[in-house]
Formats: C-alpha cells, sequence, structure tokens
C-alpha cells in the first residue's frame, strides 16, 4: 500500500491507496500546531496499516516554502514560512522516526503538477504547469518528466505584476512583498479587498475584473518564462466558475499575438488554460507520485 | 569538424572547431535578407570544408521566434517575428538543401544556455538561465540536461513589470507590447529613451539606475518562476560594467528574505548573477553542442 499527505497551510489530506489513481481511504484535518497535525497523520497511518496491511512509501506534498534538495542539510523542512509554528519544521525527519520506509517530499504544486503529469491533463507533455490559487497562489512545474526545483522551488505567486492603468489602490496582503500576485488574487487577498469572502461575492461583482485581469497578467509571464505546454489551474478560488473563461480570453488579449500556436487562439485557448483533470485530487494523488518515485529510486 | 550558426538579428556569426571549446575559423557579418544572409554561411562552411575535411554536424541557434519542435509542420522555421524578410523563413530547410547532415536547431539563448550549461557556468546545474540583453532581452532555460520548448519556447523579454512608483513615462518600443521588458531594457529601448546609444551614455547617467530597476525586477520574476541554480547574463549593454552589481543588489532588495539560500545574500548574489563563463562565445559554442546533440540523435 502507498501513502501521500498533501500537507496545505489550512488542512491536511491524507491517503492510502493501491493503485495511485483510486484512494482507498482519506482524512482531512486542520492544520493547527505542527506536533497535533503531524501526529494525526501518524495516527492516520498506523491505522491503516491495521486494516490493510503496510505501507510500502509516503509522499509528502508540502506548503512552503521548503528545501526539496536531498543533499542539503535542511532537506524535509519547511523553511521560511511566515505561518507561524512552522518555520524550521522538520516534517520529513519527524515521520521517518515513525515510519522507517522511502519517502518523496516536495512542494504541494510541484505534487500536484507531478499527478497531472502522470495522470491527468497534462499527460506526456514536456512542460506542464499546475498552479493553484486559494489561500495562497503557488505554481509547480514538471519539465522533461520531473519536478523542478533549481535553487530551492519556483515560487510563482510571488512575482510581482503591472497594475493597470486603472491602477486599483488595494495595497495586498502579502507580507513579504504586499501586491505582488499572492497579495492580490489569493483567496484572503480577495477578501481583505472587498470586505467578504469570495465564495459570498457574486460573479457579476465588477471586482472579479479586477482579479481576472491580474491572474491573466500572471499567467502571461509564466508562458513568456516557461512556454509550458499547457497551464492547469486549480484552488478554491476557481469556484467562481465564470473565472477561467475570463482570464483565458485576457491572455490573448495581453499576448497580443505575438507567441503563434493553435492554442494561442479564442479557439484553442480553452484546451491550453484548463481545470485539474484529476479535480481537487491532484494534490493528494501526486504525493503517491512522490513517494513512489522515492521508492524507485531507494 | 562540427559547425556552429550564431544567427542574431543584427550578425551571424559561423564558425567550424574539432573539439566545441576550440573555435577554428569563424566569420561574421551582418544580417541582411535571409537569400543573401544564410547564403553567405553556407559558402562560409564550404570553404572550411575544402580546407579542414568534412563537416559532420551543423547546430544553429537563432533569434526569434522559431519552431524547434522536430515533428511539427513548420520546424526549422523562424516564425512570427518582427524583422523585415524574416516571417516564415525556413532558415534549416534551406541550409538542408546544401548540406545532407544532421542539424539542430533552437533559439540563440536555448543555445547559449546549453554551451554554458556544458561548458561555462552552468556546468552540472539543473536549471540553468541565460539571458541576453543586447538589440533584443532573450532567454534561454536548460532544465535537467535539456533545453526547455514547451509549447513553442520562452520568450523571457516580453513579459510585463511593473514601473515602480516613479513610473516613468516612456512608453517603450516594442511593436508588440510597448512597454515589456524588452521594450524598456533593449539596446534600442534604452537609445530611444536617452536620444543616444548604451554605450555614449556615462555610468553616472542616472537613467541607468531606471534600467537597473527593470532588469532586477525581470530577474526576480524568473527567479520565482523557475528557480534557476544560475543566472547567466550577457549581451551588448552589459557592456556597462557597472550595471550588474547593481542589479544584484536591487534583487536582493526585492525579493526581500522570501526565498531563502546562500546565493541570495549580499555575499552570495554575485555567484548567482555572473557574468557567461564562455565571454561571448556562449552562442556560437552553444549552437556546436546544437549540431552535436542532433548527430547523436540522429
Ligand atoms: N466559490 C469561491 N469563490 C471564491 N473564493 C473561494 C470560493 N471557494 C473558496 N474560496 C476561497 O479559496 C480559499 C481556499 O482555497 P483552497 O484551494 O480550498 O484551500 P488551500 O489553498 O488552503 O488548499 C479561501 O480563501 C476561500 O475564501
Ligand atoms: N557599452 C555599452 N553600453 C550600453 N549598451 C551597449 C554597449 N555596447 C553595446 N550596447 C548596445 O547593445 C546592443 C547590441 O547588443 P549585442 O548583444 O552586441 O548584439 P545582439 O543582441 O544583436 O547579438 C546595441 O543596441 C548597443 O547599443
Ligand atoms: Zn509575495
Ligand atoms: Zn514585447
Amino acid at each position: 500500500m502507498i501513502a501521500g499527505i498533501e500537507a496545505g497551510g489550512t488542512k491536511f489530506v491524507c491517503a492510502v491507496a493501491l493503485d495511485p489513481q483510486t484512494i482507498l481511504e482519506e482524512i482531512r484535518f486542520p492544520t493547527t500546531t505542527p506536533e497535533e497535525t503531524i501526529a494525526k497523520a501518524l495516527n492516520f497511518f498506523m491505522e491503516m496499516q491495521e486494516v490493510h496491511g503496510p505501507i510500502t512509501s509516503l509522499g509528502v506534498g508540502s506548503f512552503g516554502p521548503i528545501d526539496p534538495n536531498p543533499g542539503s542539510p535542511t532537506y524535509g523542512m519547511i523553511t521560511s514560512t511566515p505561518k507561524p509554528h512552522w518555520e524550521n519544521i522538520d516534517i520529513i525527519g519527524v515521520l521517518k522516526e515513525s515510519m522507517d520506509i522511502p519517502m518523496g517530499f516536495d512542494t504541494d504544486v510541484n505534487g500536484a503538477a507531478l499527478g497531472e503529469y502522470l495522470w491527468g491533463a497534462g499527460q506526456g507533455l514536456d512542460v506542464v504547469l499546475y498552479l493553484t490559487i486559494g489561500t495562497g497562489v503557488g505554481g509547480g512545474v514538471v519539465v522533461h518528466g520531473k519536478p523542478v526545483h533549481g535553487l530551492t522551488h519556483p515560487e510563482m505567486g510571488h512575482i510581482a505584476i503591472p497594475r493597470g492603468d486603472d491602477r486599483d489602490s488595494f495595497a495586498g496582503v502579502c507580507p513579504y512583498h504586499g501586491d505582488c500576485v499572492e497579495g492580490l488574487v489569493s483567496g484572503p487577498a480577495i477578501a481583505a479587498r472587498a470586505g467578504r469572502p469570495g465564495q459570498d461575492i457574486p460573479a457579476e461583482d465588477p471586482g472579479w475584473d479586477t482579479v481576472a485581469d491580474y491572474i491573466a497578467q500572471a499567467l502571461c509571464t509564466y508562458i513568456c518564462v516557461l512556454s509550458p505546454n499547457r497551464i492547469i489551474v486549480g484552488g478554491g478560488v476557481l469556484g467562481q466558475e465564470h473565472l477561467l473563461e475570463r482570464v483565458r480570453s485576457l491572455v490573448l488579449k495581453k499576448l497580443n499575438g505575438y507567441i503563434r500556436h493553435p492554442f494561442l487562439t479564442p479557439e484553442g485557448i480553452s484546451q491550453y488554460i484548463v481545470a485539474p483533470g484529476l479535480g481537487t485530487k491532484s494534490g493528494v494523488i501526486g504525493a503517491f507520485a512522490l513517494g513512489l518515485r522515492a521508492a524507485r529510486e531507494s
């Protein structure tokens, strides 16, 4: 049996499976202190082992910033997160104390990108970008079949973008950068600007035009820098079902015909900027994939 | 003997070598019409074959946008370039008519990134970014040992960036986007803003602060999106030797400590944002590498 943790800043999702695409059992609980939260995950896995037999690998896709580079002294840790209590937490170290099995570790979004690459909307593609717009904004990238780390790992939500001519005065909520993309369009940013959570704002509210414009601006940047073969967008904010279509047409408008490809046309764009093929399961299924890779490499 | 072409929008550099790091003979000439320019390259190679023996592979690193995806019907072509006469030019097709040898084809900057990855400042690194700031602004990326194409190829110069609080009024020179990075800091952009070419503007001119700020803004975006292990910056504008140091400190200021790594510190940054290891030869040496790869894969 294989196991996965989608370690989010708001909630943890833990699951076990025999085949990565078919979850056997799953549990979700809020992210509290590291001690309590990691203990809950371990308890779940111990129970599962009693019922279903031994777990042979574990993958963890975590909120960040993290250190995903094996060989680094801080490998397996959550590093400079602004989330209280979670700075410099050695999540893989703690898990290894209780479970002596191969473990994979990466960002939640790199895990989701890997899941989508293997079994979702990114199958067989050279450059797969998975973006989540939820409590934070984060992007994971699989290039040539492997998640991208480089110096640390992508932190796509923290790019700066032009605010447009109608430059609204909202200062943004990122504690590091103010009005980076995460500071402007994450769920908490939308709530701070509107004075009510995104799920309570009707589709007709003109504020969504501003949000769509910023998201489109970010996607244009990702397209110019990475040239993804497909962009997969998930996360709670996309619960606004009108949003994706608005973003698609704004992306075309902003690129202004410079990059030519059948996907970058009014007919093709809905195949280019898409919802996750694995629905809301990309993260936890991607975590399975991280564990399986670790097992294969060990 | 191996051959390479660095096909720039301003000039072509053609070279031959036995060992890719040691150029045997090289020729440079201005980029005029496709017919004339490609014929000059072919003449040079024919002469070289008479003197040094047969050429066994050719790599072409070209200005773009291009189609570098073998299997695509427009593979080997320069596509939507604003450069007069060069739109939809089948450069590899024309070369193949005269030379029936394995040919590699990629952007000039992907070629340079590959050269730097193999023999220059990017050796052994997972994510290598090569950026040129010259007649245009372009970036090439090698990830997991291979140049990145994805949908088409990166077009890093064409990202939009915030103009800052002192938002200067310069409209930018990009025919597609106005004030994208290329529209703001390419050599022609600098010349248009200042009324004289960059090489004639003294280091004390306050305009360089604005240029350094925009370049730093672009690098921060590349860092957040790609997480390169190292950023290699070349191109004519870096002839301003004070510029790189200004850019380095502005990058640290803008990232504001969010991404933690020894390279992203005042002590480490000069090892992170660096000049090309191959000097001005990254492009043509990278072209050799493109040809060698094509020969190995054929
Ligand atoms: N229908 C909706 N419209 C707009 N925002 C929503 C909607 N549903 C959830 N959100 C916002 O999405 C965020 C949660 O995102 P989610 O992806 O579910 O969680 P997380 O990022 O923590 O994994 C919250 O800030 C919430 O306000
Ligand atoms: N010392 C310098 N300072 C500033 N700009 C320069 C300097 N030298 C050359 N340039 C500018 O760089 C551009 C040429 O860049 P280069 O990289 O040499 O060519 P290309 O991009 O065509 O290969 C020109 O626009 C020129 O004005
Ligand atoms: Zn930020
Ligand atoms: Zn542009």
